[in-house]
């Protein structure tokens, strides 16, 4: 039994954040087992590690993050897409077949996420070799991922193209060498419908049943890509209905990268297989795709989490995504009105932590019960002005840097 | 004579970023006296400061920043305006009566500020006697500012209003006080038209033209304001006018903070007085008054700086809006397209360094003659990808913290 004391704050639901002041967390074998103001008798002869004034929070879920782009992250950011593809994406993604060059980004990058206080996250790379290396490493550092080879056959440059039959084969074998983990588990990642044949897709779909393996893709990410992905599967109504006939939806958990523009089906196909829909705050801006209409989806049920979108989104820190969900909806609202309410601070933190970690388990909270994944922040107060725990919390989003985070539980375990 | 070695990038224009690598800069009495490929002749027997593969880069220039506003940074930022102003900034602002909390606040504030990188800014506080003692602070610092006492003696709080006449004597008293400064000078500060009565405008604009001093003011800067504006002074066409019929446009730099919903009369009447709008995107998309039209206004000859607008915006960094411009004017071009294309980061960073610098005399740049106000940045590369000394200054805009600034020289001398 590990025993914390300091200000204890997390994500109850989307409308409330709970707060526990100077008090103690109590944690066995890596799960909460109790938040308590007094510490109870039998736990009295055992050591406190004190926070003091510091806040205890969940560590963050970043649900949508492409691992191979994380050179490139802050450049080019004035491009217009094709332009920021063509220069920068696509040809360093096209380096993830050197191993030595896969090895040093992704321990980077990492390091970099875990330092910013993200301990769950669901990625996509390009080259299985260098997937299954990333993998490894989140599986002996105890990081939950759900982990995908990228997909693409077509509409994408030859030095990235695959056959659909080579796809097929390198998702099959990443699959089955993936099968036994623990924390990274593998999911299916077809880039996005414009780059996917219904060849590779279907072939896709027979994986996914085989073996029992969830989706993630971009979708209805732009007018464009909603309207073209229609042309490309003319019998599908929507771009999610793409995956639904290829039978990606029925096997795991399906999660739905920026979900900016969708049809009443899309959103209906959606939430019939309990998806997420991940927004991308600083990406979906960086790349002029709009902005993810979180207010109207929650009305509707839709499960919501955030990502960082590394690199059409330049920071690694969820919480940073957090803040600007906030800010972002006051422009959605400013421009479009009607469902688009402004998110509220407690809304974006769940969304950041609870919801996002609800995809890995009974993660993302610090409720009994829940894995002890969490941070520590320095307590934000100036001389001149103390402020609350919950405060803090808000102020490290908008105003913090991984240097803010002063200590770090994996699985229970302190890093 | 001090001279450094580093990368040398500054803004030439609003289309270029000027780029010496490994270059050396001479400094004489804290002016920029020449860049050089390899040291002349009569210079290589002084010492060398050599920065190695760090960019050396101007300091900021934040031309709108609420300093009392600085302990509610990152606070609140879901609520309303109205809300945000009566629970956080109003309650904040009066608390600067007290001389004990304005001097703690100031200092932290200026020593943030500094550390940001900003070292020419263009400021309102409410209090005389807090204002000039942040004044005498900057002027001991050498640190550049246009400064000055906020008016208002209607429509707000009871505890931040003043009468008219009030309110002109303490303007009066700070002007004459501030008079003989050097490097923070007085301006005129009304808050905005809405706060602000006729004989109140009148009064200022007679101590203007006694004192030979500018205007800064909140402009245009929501539909609601200019709408205020024009029902609260029928006699004048727009919000602008306001300010010329009141004789507070004739005698130094005119600051007109957001500009966001200009007549056509705003603008030729603001160009008239070569003024100079503020762009403070965090801020505006903060409490939903939405996006200054930068690339519009640009094509029509207008002067346009970047500003922090700390409480509104969160961040102290000017830095961090040159991003934040680029990004929001995405956003704008996806939702209003017309005029209104992407600010490339070259004119981003031009607004926040040479554009913004020019109301405080040769300031802003590196060329020759110009003071120097410098910061020394780390390169950016990882150690697996190197990236350019401009790569370097536009991912450290989207990226960067006040710990990735090395070294600071103000006036030629380093802090």
């Amino acid at each position: 039994m590990d025993i914390s004391r300091g200000n204890i704050v997390y994500s109850k639901s989307r409308e409330k954040i709970a707060v526990h002041q100077n008090c103690y967390i109590s944690v066995e074998n890596g799960i909460v087992n109790g938040i308590y103001d007094t510490l109870p008798e039998e736990f009295t002869a055992l050591p406190v590690t004190d926070f003091g004034d510091s806040v205890i929070i969940p560590a963050f879920s970043d649900l949508h993050v492409h691992a191979p782009q994380y050179p490139q992250r802050g450049l080019g950011m004035d491009l217009l897409l094709a332009d920021w593809l063509n220069t920068y994406t696509f040809p360093q993604e096209a380096k993830f077949s050197d191993m030595d060059y896969a090895r040093a980004v992704y321990d980077a990058f990492l390091d970099d996420l875990i330092a910013n206080g993200t301990m769950h996250a669901v990625f996509g790379t390009i080259h299985r070799q260098s997937v299954e290396y990333l993998a490894g490493q989140m599986e002996k550092r105890g990081f939950r991922a759900l982990i995908g080879k990228v997909n693409m056959d077509m509409n994408s440059p030859d030095y990235l193209c695959e056959t659909a039959g080579e796809s097929v084969r390198e998702t099959e074998e990443f699959l089955a060498d993936c099968a036994g983990n623990q924390y990274a588990k593998p999911i299916i990642t077809p880039r996005f419908a414009p780059t996917c044949s219904k060849k590779l897709l279907d072939g896709l779909g027979k994986l996914a049943a085989k073996y029992g393996v969830g989706l993630q893709t971009h979708l209805v990410e732009s007018k464009w890509e909603a309207a073209e992905a229609k042309r490309l599967f003319p019998d599908c109504s929507c771009d999610t209905e793409i995956y639904e006939k290829a039978g990606l939806m029925d096997h795991g958990p399906v999660v739905a990268a920026h979900f900016i523009f969708p049809s009443e089906e899309d959103i209906r196909i959606l939430k019939k297989y309990d998806g997420c829909a991940v927004h991308c705050p600083d990406a979906t801006v960086n790349v002029i795709a709009g902005i993810t209409p979180v207010s109207a989806l929650a009305k509707q049920g839709m499960n919501l989490a955030l990502g960082s979108d590394i690199a059409g989104g330049h920071l690694p820190g969820t919480y940073t995504q957090a803040a600007r969900a906030v800010q972002f909806s006051k422009l959605k609202w400013f421009y479009e009105g009607n469902d688009n309410e402004v998110v509220t601070f407690a809304n974006a933190f769940y969304m950041a932590t609870k919801e996002g970690g609800s995809l890995f388990g009974n993660v993302g909270s610090l409720e009994p019960g829940y894995v002890f994944d969490a941070l520590v922040i320095r307590d934000f107060s100036d001389p001149f002005r103390r402020i609350t725990p919950a405060e803090t919390v808000e102020r490290f989003c908008y105003t913090g840097t991984a240097a803010d985070i002063t200590a770090r539980f994996m699985n229970g375990r302190r890093l």
